[in-house]
Formats: structure tokens, C-alpha cells, sequence
């Protein structure tokens, strides 16, 4: 079966530049958003202490930001910031600023600070967790005009840029230079490079390059009093004092808005392949991943694997064929080298390989013959976002847990909604069409989509706190990638201590003792 | 030249497990070390909010430690915890206690809160900023005891110890597993894997596998009041909040005292050779890095360069002939890789060296042919620090400044020693030895080392500040690697802006308002 697909052709060696056809773009149903405040209602209400916004704070604002195209207040431009992507939360806010330089970005929050009005910093908007929208009426900080890429060294590759340069764009310019932002994801068009600090996004190049608070070697922030915090001028290796940056990145706009970023980026492999396997179980997946890790040690860069309904899902939003012909199989894995030589590698691959059928963990497989191939076959894993919303929507668990548990918890809840009557994959009769599975098994994470044709209180009392109890149990975290926001905040005891949590706690109250910044979220 | 000696030969695919000659050791001459106190009088004295020891005291730590062995009040014994192991540093602790669990670092940190008894939290004590020595009478407190490896995972990799498990035989453990620790450096031998976390250590493996900050999943730690901080339990991505666990990573003991650590290991290199390259210009060593990052890329592990004059002392050190024989040359280059294929590997090394010598950057090289000359040309490297300090003392700085420049600070401190008429490479004549200059090329991080044959004022007085406004200038940073402790406490101004500086004394302030932890050092 194998060797009939499989053709060991090298790709080209080009940088990756091609366009994707999947990034988080929006998902339009003809229905309109309701308020997160409504929704919510019993779990979230209004702080007193802020103040409502009135004329002549817009005033002020105006007087800073000079142009009025910098100054939001038209009620169709708002439900832009005011919505996410997903359309589950909608806030409230009347006003969305988009100032131009960091010291405007300290006028605002220190006018926001002394008159306690509320604020939700916001990048690319592309969040998953409801983290970058308001609940109410809080004003919107949007970095999208900070659009500047402000250095690259090409000898240390240190790439300096403001907060709203968009990740693609950075990653592209980066290309031009032989370089690669040490993180991907598929929001990648839209997401901006503070905002992936912001959220510690993890993304699809994490098992190659390690998290952000290993690469981002600085930061400029603004604090709610308005002070400027800038540690951009450090280079790769600072012990002096403690690593301040390092609380910003994951804090979720909770403490500050980031404005620019310093990161460490590695060279951009030449040679780059992707194999696109069939496996019959999750404890094959498990093997394989093993072999790869130690046959292809130094030049794997994503292993990335899907459970069969996911793909299907897949096939109907992308109208294609799927690249493996010879029948629906349980599992899929995504394999991707990165390296320097396409010879050593390709060979590589073919002894990795070579193993893997002999012991009989791979059913079938493909490897890209050229770059189309390359994107082609990617584009099966990073379309399951957009096929998971097709029917209506989804409920997003984004977890970690430990390797031989992963796939369980797929399992467990499909079952939980199957017992309580609520799935049907093929027909619309049921509000569910399954609960799927996916993501990046080189990191221990995992990707729990419950794809739904609507939003429905009753699916999530089958889901929640049950999701997160059996993350509990198992060690996990209820949050691997996309953060806490709205979405999680009354989860955050799942995964971390009362100890923990008051430190949390502590280092808010120290840093915005107002309350000001990105309110009514986890912390 | 370099063909007589480049030999091609592989060498043996064994885990690097055989001693190495250089660790941090003692260096022992027969003079007494000065009492930090006394030198540096005008700079620091005792601070008289915190209590003086009383036998009432010891009675207590005594019952909570219940083993005599484990508080320490005899003089002599004293004097271990009390110097710095290049005897540069003396503090008068007339106690040192050396619990056995988190549970009794925690009463004894609580109850020294209470009572304002000021404490240094001591590791492997192999420090080179006298950070883990007290000046005054500071109780300290070793975790040495602290020694156990609690688990590790054979999947994930992820490794969990105590915070005093000696970091050789926490990478001996690992080798067994077909894992590596992440983190390498000179005194493995006698350094604590808490201890290089409280220091945020460098090392020899960074340029592959990045900072602590990033491979570090979690920390356990005892705060100044007695609270024990957990994140042990965290996996490889876990998004729940601020990543607090990251402020005691560089914190050097002036937060809380590191108990436990767990941290994200690699799979082992199967192959790994080594070349050593002679190089006639810094240019041209520049020209060879960039060579090699593009040439080696995903296996290139360290790429170390040391100036000729280091490589003298090292070989009287050593007492033997350098292994390049063909003549002295300004630099030298130890280039290492580490893959998962030898002939690949070596294919690729072969090709980089057969283009640098075709560009004329190296004039003579040779490759270890085996385990024992790869070890013998590392020592070449790793033996300059005790070569340094072999006629009397050194003056370490070990910073970063932006590659162009790096080497010329090596000169400019050396020619400012020449001018005052204090160098004499040679004789006993003169206080100074000479200015050398070697370190991390990969990561800009160079390690300047006067050695001396005595520690005088004058030499202090030419060098500082002068060594730290020279890399203000530059935009570098004053510590690079080794934290800034006693020795750099009042210079953290030339790598810290006022809001740094602040912010820093805020998070300081926050967690430690009694200032026990470590008091008189940076912060």
C-alpha cells in the first residue's frame, strides 16, 4: 500500500513564501453575536468603580491621537474589535483607539489610569479565548497602527519590530534575509507579533524552536500608569537583575500593552519536507512519534497528528479529495524536516520511514513532492479550524497532557455527548457533529475541537467543568496555547495552585492596582 | 598546513561521559582570603535592622534540622561556605544550615523572616560574582542536602530533581536515558541544577539549545515567608497566568531559594565531533562563525574562541603542547557539532572546512579522531579559567556586546593595563599578566579575564569603570552570563534603565519586604 504513494522526491528548496489558503479568517453565519455580557450573565457583571466614558474623554483622546481615523467610535467599525473571530463573545465598547506611537499608547493609559476607565488591549484580534474582546464597555487598544519593523542584524539575527506588524509580514521579511520567526501558527495573516507574545502563542514551529520566553530577547511595554518599560537593546545573553519581560509574555494584556519585541531568530532551513501518514491507532502515533524524535532528531521541526473525523471534516470545507487515497484511516500525522542538506535529510526520512512500515505503524503515506504538495499537505492540518466551524461553531479546548493520555479525552467527552444524546456527524438533526481531535503531539498538546451546529447552553453544561476535571486528574493544563481570557477564567484553579494563584493575583494588584487593564478576564 | 593535520576520522558515538580535567575547582595558594567586608569598606556595611545571631537561634534551626550534621558553626568548616571558590570573596557567617527537605527550608526561611535574621541561599558555590557568599554575618543556607532526582520521563523528557543535585550527575543520569541536560558549563562538577537556574547559567550548550527560560517547565521555591511556590507539575505548554517561576530564573537567591526544578531535555547526540581551527584575524573568526551557522546549521552544538595568549597560559597550565604544532596564532576556534548521523554530520563539517580554507580563514586545524581528543581539545577551552588564575588571581568579566566589537574590549582593556605600566607576560615584575579574551562567539558573549598576580586596587581602579562604560557605549551587557552578585552590585546602572532599575526594587520589595534574601548584592 505504501510504496504505491509513496514517492521519495525532494521539495524545493525555496523559502516558504507561498500563500496559505487557511488562516484565521472570519467565520460569517448570517446570525449576529450575542453580547458575552448577556450571555454570560450570571457569571460576569459591570465593576462600578469604572467610570463610563463620556464626550470629553473622547475629546481628550482625539487631542492625542491628532487623526480621526485613529479614533473609533461608528458603531459597524466597532463590532470589528468589539466581536471575535469565532463570533462567540461580543462586547460593548463605544470607543477603539489605534495610536500611531508607544508614547501615545503611555498618554492613554495613564489618562485610562487616573480616570479609571477600563481598557482591552487588542493585536490581530485572532485570540481564541474571548481574551482580546471587551465585556462591556471598556475601551479598545488596538496596536494595529504600531506597524513598523524596526531593525534586523543579520549577523546576530536579532529582529526588532513594533507590536502590530503582522506575524506573515515579519516572517516574510525575515525570509528575504535567510532567517525564520522561530514561531508559526496559522492565524499567521492576521495575528500580530505582540500579540502572539502576549498570549505566549505556541504554534506549529514550538518542538523546533522552543517558546517565546526563550527567543523574545526583549520587550517594550507601557504600564497602566504610563510608564515605558523597554528592555529591546538586550542582546542574546542579559543576567542583570531579574527577566522582566518575562511576565508580560502569557499575561494577556493583564499588566500592560507590549509595543515592541526583540527576538532571537534562528536561520531559515533550506531544505525543507513533509510526509503525511496513515496510522490505525493512537499507540501507533505515540511509536511513530518516538522513531521520528530519534531518527530525525535535529531536523524534525513539526509533528503534528489528526483523528480521522477531523479529516473528513476537512475534505468538505476544502471540496478535495483527501491526499491518501487508499481509504479513511483512525489517525493522520503530519511529519515536517527542516534542515540544511535535502540529501541527509531525505535519507533520513526514508530510514525513519523504512522502520516505521517494518514494524508495521504506518499504514499508508505520502511525501510532498514540491512545494504545492508541501502547502497542499499542510493545508489539511491547518484547515481543521475553519472545517470545525462550518456547521455553526465550536468549542475550542486547547490542552496539555501527558502522551499516553492525549487522545483519551477526545474520547471521553464524544462519549459524554453521545450519552446525553446530542451527536449526529451526517444529519442536522443534532446540535452536536462530534467531538475531534488534533494538534501538536511533539509538545504534549492537544487540540479538543467540539464542532456544533450552535452555541447552546446545554453542550456546554455536558462539557464544563467535565473537561477540565479530567485535565485536572491527568496533570494537565486546562490551556497549552491560547490562554485563559474570558473563556477560562473561572477555570484557572485546574491547573494551578492557590499558592500560584495568589502570586498571580499579588502581581496584578501590584502592577494595576486600578484594575484598568483587560478586566473581567482571568485575573 | 591544515591538510598534515586534519584528519577526517569520526570519532566514537558514545555519550560524552568520561571526566574532564578542568572543573571548577579550588584554587588554592597559600595566602588567606580578605574579609569582602574589609576591602571593600567604603562600600557596603552591615545593615543593623537585621538581628544579630543568638544561640537561641541556632537551638531552633537545630530542632527542626535534628541531625548536628546538618548546622555547621565550626570555624574551619565555616570557611567552605563562607569563600568563593576563586577566594575573592569572604563573608563571616558563624552558621550554615543544610536542610534536608523544602518542608524545613521553609521553617527556617519563615522563621528568619520573623525574626530579621538575613540569610544567603548557597548552591554549588562555584560562583564568579561572590553572589552565593555572605559579606557579613548572613546565615547561610546550603541545599546540598537537597539531592535527590525525583523522576524523569522517557517520552516528554522531562527531568525533575531536587535543587541541589550536582548538574554532572544529573547529566550522567540522563546519558544512561539517551538524554542530555540542556545546560553545560566548566564547574559541572560541582554546581547545582537549582544553582544554575538561580543564576540563569549559560554555558556551552546554549547556542543549541537555548536559555533556561525557555527549557525550564517548572520550579519549586521557598519565598522569604515560608511559602512553598509549585510548578513542578507543568508540562511542556501551559498557558494558566504569568509565568512566575521565571522571576527566580536569574534571581540570584534575592527572591527565595530554589528547591526543585523540572526541566525539558533533549534527546542525546549520537555523533559529535570537534575541530579546533587556528585563525589569524577576529575578522576572520567572525567570517568562520557566520561560515559555520549557515554550513552546520541544525548540528552545530558550540562554536568557542579563545585569543592566543589564553591558549599560552593553558598550555602552562596544562603542561603539554598545544595540539595545533604548526606555531602560535592570534585566535583559535573549537567548533562542535552534535547530530543524529556521524557520516552526515562529518560530510557536512568537510564541506565547511573545505570552503573556509578555500576562502584562506583558517590556517590549521585538526578534528578528534576519537572520544579522548575530543575531550583533550575541549579541555583547551574549558582549562583557561583555572590557567587564568594560576600566577595569583583573576579579574572575570564576562559580558555581551555585539559581535563586530566584541573582541575589542579584550584590547582595550589591555592596552589601558599597558599604558599604566602594570603588564608583564612573562616576569614577576609586574602586577599584571595580561588581558585575555575568550567565550561564546555563538551567543556574543565573550569572558575577559585579567589575570593577575595579585588582587590590587590599582588594577581595580584601571579597569572599573572604565570595562563597564566601555560596553554602555557598545549597548552590551555588563553580565552576560554569571549575574552580577557582589561584584557587579552597584554597576547594574550601565545595562538597567531607571525603570528597569525600579521595577526590579518594586518585584524585590514585593516579595521580600524584610530584605533577608541575600541582602548587600545587586538588588
Amino acid at each position: 500500500m505504501f510504496a504505491r504513494q509513496l514517492r521519495l522526491v525532494r521539495v524545493a528548496a525555496r523559502p516558504l513564501t507561498l500563500p496559505r489558503i487557511c488562516v484565521a479568517s472570519r467565520f460569517y453565519s448570517a446570525k449576529s453575536v450575542p453580547l458575552t455580557a448577556e450571555t454570560y450573565r450570571e457569571k460576569v457583571e459591570r465593576n462600578p468603580n469604572f467610570k463610563a466614558l463620556e464626550s470629553a474623554d473622547v475629546d481628550f483622546f482625539r487631542s492625542i491621537l491628532k487623526d480621526d481615523n485613529y479614533v473609533i467610535t461608528n458603531e459597524q467599525d466597532l463590532d470589528f474589535y468589539n466581536e471575535d473571530w469565532m463570533r462567540k463573545y461580543k462586547g460593548q465598547s463605544k470607543l477603539v483607539l489605534k495610536p500611531k506611537t508607544t508614547e501615545q499608547v503611555a498618554q492613554i493609559l495613564k489618562y485610562c489610569n487616573e480616570k479609571k476607565l477600563a481598557v482591552v488591549p487588542q493585536g490581530g484580534n485572532t485570540g481564541l479565548v474571548g481574551g482580546s474582546n471587551p465585556i462591556f464597555d471598556e475601551i479598545i487598544i488596538s496596536v494595529a497602527n504600531l506597524n513598523k519593523i524596526r531593525s534586523f542584524d543579520n549577523v546576530s539575527g536579532i529582529f526588532k519590530c513594533d507590536a502590530g506588524v503582522i506575524l506573515e509580514n515579519a516572517d516574510n521579511y525575515l525570509a528575504e534575509q535567510g532567517y525564520i520567526f522561530p514561531l508559526d501558527l496559522g492565524a499567521k495573516g492576521s495575528c500580530h507579533v505582540g500579540g502572539v507574545c502576549a498570549t505566549n502563542a505556541g504554534g506549529l514551529r514550538l518542538l523546533r524552536y522552543g517558546s517565546l520566553h526563550g527567543s523574545v530577547l526583549g520587550l517594550e511595554a507601557v504600564l497602566p500608569d504610563g510608564t515605558i518599560y523597554s528592555s529591546m537593546d538586550a542582546l542574546r545573553k542579559d543576567n542583570t537583575g531579574y527577566d522582566l519581560k518575562q511576565l508580560f509574555i502569557g499575561s494577556e494584556g493583564t499588566l500592560g500593552i507590549i509595543t515592541g519585541v526583540s527576538i532571537l531568530c534562528p536561520a531559515r532551513p533550506t531544505a525543507t519536507n513533509v510526509a503525511f501518514l496513515a496510522v490505525s491507532s493512537y499507540e501507533a502515533v505515540q511509536k511513530v512519534f518516538v522513531g521520528a524524535r530519534r531518527e530525525l532528531s535535529e531536523i524534525l521541526s513539526a509533528f503534528e497528528f489528526m483523528d480521522g473525523k477531523s479529516q473528513i471534516l476537512t475534505g468538505k470545507y476544502l471540496k478535495t479529495d483527501h491526499p491518501i487515497e487508499s481509504g479513511e484511516y483512525p489517525f493522520y500525522v503530519l511529519i515536517e524536516t527542516s534542515g540544511s542538506n535535502r540529501d541527509h535529510d531525505m535519507e533520513k526520512i526514508e530510514t525513519f520511514l523504512g522502520n516505521a512500515m517494518e514494524e508495521g505503524l504506518v499504514d499508508d503515506g505520502i511525501i510532498a513532492q514540491d512545494e504545492t504538495q508541501l502547502r497542499n499537505l499542510w493545508n489539511w492540518r491547518e484547515c481543521i479550524p475553519e472545517a470545525s466551524t462550518m456547521a455553526g461553531g465550536v468549542y475550542k479546548y486547547d490542552v496539555s497532557i501527558p502522551l499516553a493520555d492525549l487522545y483519551a479525552l477526545v474520547e471521553a467527552a464524544s462519549e459524554k455527548l453521545h450519552k446525553a444524546g446530542m451527536v449526529d456527524f451526517e444529519s442536522d438533526s443534532k446540535p452536536v457533529v462530534e467531538a475531534i481531535g488534533y494538534g501538536h503531539i511533539g509538545d504534549g498538546n492537544l487540540h479538543l475541537n467540539v464542532c456544533v451546529r450552535e452555541y447552546n447552553k446545554e453542550i456546554e453544561k455536558v462539557l464544563e467543568p467535565f473537561v477540565y476535571e479530567w485535565i485536572q486528574e491527568k496533570k494537565g493544563s486546562i490551556s497549552a496555547e491560547h490562554g485563559l481570557g474570558f473563556q477560562k477564567k473561572n477555570y484557572i484553579g485546574y491547573s494551578k495552585s492557590d499558592v500560584e494563584i495568589r502570586m498571580i493575583k499579588d502581581i496584578k494588584g501590584h502592577y494595576d492596582p486600578q484594575g484598568i487593564m483587560n478586566p473581567y478576564k482571568y485575573v
